[in-house]
């Protein structure tokens, strides 16, 4: 068995220790958080202890190292296990300013760093099952991709207030879907964006609505959608145009029972938070990192990657304020 | 252009009015009814003339009569056609006494009667399609078969007086259509009825549920579910299983819209009014009656088909009151 | 923590073991299996103990016991566990000889048997969704029901050869469903059975395909579809048709992906093993013991329960046998 | 029965030609070709003469004249119907050059022209339900928009070097839709085109494949995706996002008929052809423009209709070119 510190005792970190718990070859030994009484719970849940920092950093008999605490600590959390030797599985965004992310890279190639940027949609079973089938061919070369990405109902202001804005924090799931899926990186973004859904979002100079146009230096195209609010649900779904068809992965529904009335037929609602919808998907990032302390497994998703995204949602912003494209 | 003449100008003989004044083979010269408004109306639309049944028959120059009138009536009318020459197009049923049908057969033969029995769901685009992948061996050998005909609304209590009850007046759609896709006839009929939509049905003797078991000398089973009011709309859907796979026939819905709301996605109504469901099918039928008359095309379904269909309602009948199968 | 033990370490027996270890209420203490080495891997993998039945059983710190092993010794091993005071899991059926299971009803009474019949589709989380929103009236009051059960492929011939047969073995299932969805008992049943899929089967005196109509003393209607090769993988459905409505659940797809392709959209294939198709319903299962266990819930399926859908299952046999629906 | 002539006897003038026949208030009197067979074939099966351009528009007891044939005639052959007092169907696109078309608004005022643009999105019955629900407020206030219009396989070369582009020839159905959902009129677009299907439409200086976004003036904004060859069938859909949720209008099936075979659920073929998917709606559109005769309606889709949607293909080919947002 080998032992995990988490830091961060907060929703995800919660969603996390449940995953080491239930994997086999991964156990749970220390939970850090600020908030003591956080910590304390989880650890009673799992048989794990409470630490501070350096205290679970200190310990050699830790392989692996979560960071899950709040955006502004993941490059310095990360960092800090890093230069400690142990494994990390860091949440997304790797940080909100591109350039400390670009500084920091020689800093973690220096630690010889093993650490895996937590892009949970790579992981989720129905894009991987896309992916799959196309590398397979099963529609061909790859022409162009239409990703939507639109939450059932926007956060609070003061969640807005300190996110990084809608491309950081919320887009940059689809950047990294879209450099994933096309299997290139974009050379060139154009991002329109608009306040339709909260003008409270608007007066904290943020947007809730997005369309972005991607191109690739192969001349690939991708359309990413978001929206804040959709008023039906988590909408997270891809359409992947080749050569010879299309693959299209849809939204996931509670169950498969349809009610048949006058109106016509219903299905059962979009499964909607993203804890739900995206819970397999936790399971086999945690199980990858397994794979990565246990059998030496490269991350599927690098620093390098983290960057990636970042830059892409840094460019967007710049083209949205802009009003025209912008070359990467 | 060749002439045909109406008998029977009620909601149905108007459908086929309209088609054969739509067909570019076929010329609508006659309208026969007893009630000479209705005669006049269909006349006056599409450029024929109000005629009595003696007088449509005599006319050297007709070539095809359709048989629209009430049910009573479409034995001896078609017999009269056949005797007087003509092709004939006769809705269903043939009768709805099975031994006054099989005393006519000989009669018909006799006549060397060049009659078309119209059951418009072996027309129906949709049900032909699975037709023809079934017999192009999609799916592999049929096993069994499940039939779903399911009616919006029940009919008024004096209609349901007149109509030779549930299985002459509505499963024998299915009964044709089971011995259509099964491609053998049934040897045994196993049929439980129940009264479970409208009290006065059952007071009149009659039944609005019903589930019904067909066998066939090759082992082949097939099953047909009736209900004389859905609740949700007009349920015609078809299950054929084979050694390899299976093919379904679904509903048809009013466009293919979708509303995405938070109870999940409602898809548009289905296709409620039979009229308007098998408006494709009533078309075809027109246009297999045109290869009858204009190129000798031998009835896709004839006489002997009509009085099958009923033997199999009747022996259903016998089945619930006996409690029994009964064999054919 | 409750401690568990577990009867049989064969494949199911193995899930059970997972979903025990994964609850955070109980613990596997012992695993019990005539096979020893079975026994010593499960044990293994979640810290048990290999046991026989009497140190399982006379140990007074176990407080629930799953029986798993074959069918033969569910009843004997149930009325053990019974008669040690420990809550009984276990799987169906209760017994392939119905005298026998109703004779063993007093006393599993005697034992204050506290006893649940895991069926496992009604706690399938799709089935569940239906039978909820029956019960709260979405489609107003049931009326018929259909439900679909087919298998992707047959057992081998020496698996048939001791599975007490089609009905017992397979259609069980559906006999207990029909129960529940319906909320009464049939009072009637007429089945038609066929040997279609393989002659092996039919050699060995049973069937492979079958249509069966239940009634209940209200009117209700119920038709049972199995088959044991679908040849397109594991067909679980269920149409449910009320007074204002129908309600349907359908087959789960590995994915929500769809293949667009000059043959039309293809959707990706159904869930076909039914430890994976039932994957979740295993787990719901055992909370609902740990339920009884911890907080001396009810059993949801009793073992009247299984004693009627083998009652059931036997009254289809016979009317099978003479070709007539046989009275319950 | 009011009388039309038909100038253009192509394989979309066959269509309004069958059109205007069944049309119980419409009677096709002259149809005008430049290739005399064409005309005569037509004319025959219709009842209808041939004539030439001035003998039809000099007939005073023609009601309306349908100008079917080469897009640059379009504009001429309307402006001398509308001088002659005729009302006018004119198929898309009104013209090629954005500057004449504008320039020739005043002459068609001048004549009082009473002229009707056919573009035969906004008369498809399933595109024609998402607008009214969309107006009834289904979905609350219309935000974004995405209209998906990818044709089945590209067109030869020789017909992209005169068709005025993808923008003009194609995507301009999509323009007018955009405006027509919108409900407003775009202020700005962006495009980005690329040559991924055939090189041999980049050698003429065109492009295959396109993504677009518009912006309205209060806000909205609206994604395009066009392509000349989908591999998977006539792929036309659009998406609502509003307040309250979405509409979707999806692509319409040959039959309803599924496989189920071992890969998953197969859905029957995509309707490939315009003219099969688009039937319906020019009838519609020939029932529109009898309004216009026979009741003075007022046309849907205006000359101003026509410009403006040439005036967007056109923003979009320079936006293209110039790499940069084009306002309107």
């Amino acid at each position: 068995m080998h032992k995990i510190a988490l830091i961060g005792a907060g929703r995800i970190g919660r969603i996390h220790a449940a995953n080491v718990a239930a994997h086999p070859e991964l156990q749970l030994a220390y939970v850090v958080d600020p908030v003591g009484t956080s910590a304390q719970d989880v650890a009673a849940s799992y048989g794990a202890k409470v630490a501070d920092l350096d205290g679970a950093l200190g310990d050699a008999s830790i392989s692996g190292v979560i960071v899950a605490s709040s955006t502004d600590t993941h490059l310095d959390f990360s960092l800090r296990a890093a230069q400690a030797g142990k494994a990390i599985f860091c949440e997304k965004p790797i940080d909100l300013d591109l350039a400390r992310a670009e500084a920091s890279a020689s800093k973690f190639e220096a630690a010889k760093a093993r650490i895996f940027l937590a892009f949970n949609r790579r992981f989720d079973p129905h894009f991987r099952s896309l992916k799959r089938k196309l590398d397979a061919g099963a529609v061909g070369k790859l022409e162009t991709l239409h990703i939507t990405s639109h939450d059932p109902s926007p956060p609070p202001p003061s969640y807005v207030a300190v996110s990084g804005g809608l491309f950081k924090d919320m887009a940059i799931h689809d950047f990294d879907m879209a450099r994933w899926v096309l299997g290139e990186d974009p050379s060139e973004v154009f991002a329109a964006g608009a306040c339709l859904v909260d003008p409270e979002i608007g007066k904290l100079g943020d947007i809730d609505t997005a369309k972005v146009i991607l191109r690739t230096a192969s001349g690939k195209l991708c359309v990413i959608s978001n929206s804040r609010r959709s008023g039906y649900g988590y909408d997270q779904r891809i359409e992947a145009f080749g050569s010879a068809g299309a693959l299209r992965a849809g939204n996931v529904t509670e169950s498969t029972v349809e009610a048949w009335t006058e109106g016509g037929a219903q299905a059962d609602q979009f499964q909607n938070f993203f804890l739900d919808r995206y819970a397999a998907a936790y399971k086999f990032e945690m199980a990858h990192f397994a794979d990565m302390i246990a059998r030496n497994a490269a991350p599927e998703i690098g620093y390098r990657d983290g960057v990636a995204a970042l830059a892409l949602a840094t460019a967007a912003q710049a083209s949205m304020q802009a009003g025209a494209p912008v070359a990467l």
